[in-house]
């Protein structure tokens, strides 16, 4: 990867591509992209925005200060191992189909309550202070999935208003699934 | 954390929570326990384990070459991000009782057939390479976990074989589950 110019294997609908595409655009790097319509999913991709940030450390995606790298790791974790696993495809279609948007919904709305609960503490602009952070890169395209699955976002004002400034900045929008190579007709942008 | 003794919400079952015993153990570092029954599960604890490795580097869980580094991670989300979240307590609750014995197997048997064919190309004696990393603090726990739903590890040799050797070391031995403060006497070591 640090030879040539970085392959992304990448889904338009996963939030785990989503969050690699930001962190590529943040960072401004060049990159080839091969589209593939099953992807494994979980949080693999927080490995790949890690690899990304110690070989091109700027702007940076974590913090300085180790508490504060802390609490960016935490709620990436929070999103990227307690919330996204529980509702992607290979599970829900375990599930059954009857249950699948219930099912969704308990999963992200039991997340959120601990998310927005954590976010009350931390956020400023952004999930921690003001600077984009890997959190974001989590968070934007989880916000996403619960609008997929029609989740009630009411109770989460925090959640919706880090999401809302966040999806205005440049490096959010370009990484859309509703803006990439792979995305139907349908569902552009 | 820096200034007084660390403090670890811990429950002796919980996988999350022995991974962190395990970096405690490795770096010998004294803190205080506070067992708690029912525990927050979620992969959030690798957000501790990071801290530990910034504030207190030696010895390392992380190896110093980039792509190394990004192998343990990848392992290490792969079990945290992939499979644990889908077999927690929680759940296995919600998937309701008569099924989740078959539950938790299939998404750990599905989530092994993955791990076994990484470790092929990066495995030593550990998870990569012959040195202890944040990879083998989540593995050991995972193959527990696989132990207690009777799922048969025949198929995984190498994942068997780090597991066993890994198990001999005196920092996976003391933050074992069957060695907790609040592991009831039947299933004391």
């Amino acid at each position: 990867m640090q030879a040539g110019k970085p392959i992304l294997y990448s889904y338009f609908r996963s939030s785990c591509s989503w969050r690699v595409r930001i962190a590529l655009a943040l960072k401004n790097i060049d990159y080839e992209m091969i589209t593939i319509n099953l992807i494994k999913d979980g949080g693999q991709q927080l490995a790949i925005i890690e690899y990304l940030e110690e070989t091109r450390p700027t702007p940076r995606l974590l913090p300085q200060d180790p508490k504060k790298r802390a609490h960016v790791r935490m709620i990436s974790d929070l999103i990227a191992s307690g919330i996204q696993p529980l509702q992607n495809l290979s599970v829900l279609n375990q599930v059954g189909q009857e249950n699948q948007l219930t099912w969704a919904q308990q999963v992200i709305a039991s997340g959120f309550n601990a998310l927005e609960q954590v976010l009350q503490s931390t956020a400023g602009k952004c999930c921690v202070g003001d600077e984009v952070s890997m959190a974001d890169l989590c968070l934007v395209p989880q916000v996403a999935n619960a609008d997929r699955y029609k989740v009630d976002l009411s109770p989460y004002p925090t959640i919706s208003r880090i999401n809302k400034s966040l999806l205005a900045l440049e490096a959010f929008q370009v990484s859309h699934p509703s803006r990439q190579p792979d995305t139907p007709p349908e569902l552009r942008a």
